[in-house]
């Protein structure tokens, strides 16, 4: 896409900031037209997202605490990819450690950028069917409520979606779950 | 919330980054347990998300050179809040700067986080309709192309997100649409 007469050239990139989780680059760019701007680029290692169905069809979300609102938010079971682990294994590993459920079948529905403009986190939704209970380490920093619901009730899920603030991995996996036939 | 078990307090905050568009800012926090912590908080000032459609029924798309993924990308036109600009008003201005189409009807349809683990920025979807071409500024470091898609031809995008990456904005406005009735 390098050919492309919208690309910009990259000059020089420096370290904004170095965290634990995300770290910011500060690419120094040349735009079409030969005029040098900016582009700050949030980098994340990415994430799965985890669309989880028990053997009778219900979803299984949680309820954690969420800094950046300071609330409670319901959300699908996520989370971030560990160092050369493969995405089907965070899943596998995620969906017990949040809820306690085992994996059945699993598969890859779609892969996204959280926010293309500024971050390159992208997350990768999964379809888990036929998940069965098994223990759990109860951690009691990681206090994830599980919540199942069943399969007939996500629409009237995505329309509370509309009055409360939810996070876009949600969204999308309970829309796309809506227009699959069961 | 605050009274919630797993509600965390924030000790202190610290200034990590200090962009152009995005800030990060590093709090410290005390967890359930007592142990402490930190949480990287990357703020975005929020956007719009365009769902615009003609009076031909059919979807506004642009596409534009994306700088973090580094090729060109197929998005809904979309937008920066300016400060103490009404949502409306950005998702009208962004529409008509980014596609040339003046805003018929405005809807706002729903409201979310980007990606609520870290980042505190929020995108509400507008849904607009009859929107109509009328003449457009040609900013050369601005090079959208638009693409006019018919709406029937929704579901086949959806699908080709599957295997080309979108942003989550893109997806959630797709998968909306290919559920409301025409």
């Amino acid at each position: 896409m390098s050919d492309h007469p919208a690309h910009e050239e990259t000059i020089r990139s420096e370290r904004g900031f170095f965290g634990k989780l995300v770290h910011v680059r500060v690419d120094h760019v040349r735009m079409p037209s030969g005029k040098e701007s900016v582009r700050e680029v949030v980098e994340h290692p990415g994430a799965v997202s985890i669309l989880a169905l028990t053997e009778n069809d219900e979803v299984i979300l949680i309820r954690q605490w969420r800094h950046v609102p300071g609330a409670v938010m319901l959300e699908m079971p996520a989370g971030t990819r560990e160092p050369g682990e493969d995405e089907d294994a965070t899943a596998r590993r995620e969906l017990r450690e949040e809820t306690g459920y085992e994996a059945g079948e699993t598969r890859q529905v779609t892969r996204f950028y959280s926010s293309s403009g500024f971050c390159d986190e992208q997350i990768t939704l999964f379809h888990v069917t036929g998940c069965t209970p098994v223990d759990r380490d109860d951690d009691p920093d990681e206090r994830t409520e599980v919540v199942l619901v069943p399969r007939a009730e996500i629409p009237r899920l995505v329309e509370e979606a509309n009055r409360e603030p939810r996070d876009a991995k949600f969204l999308i996996g309970m829309l796309w779950l809506s227009q699959q036939s069961s």
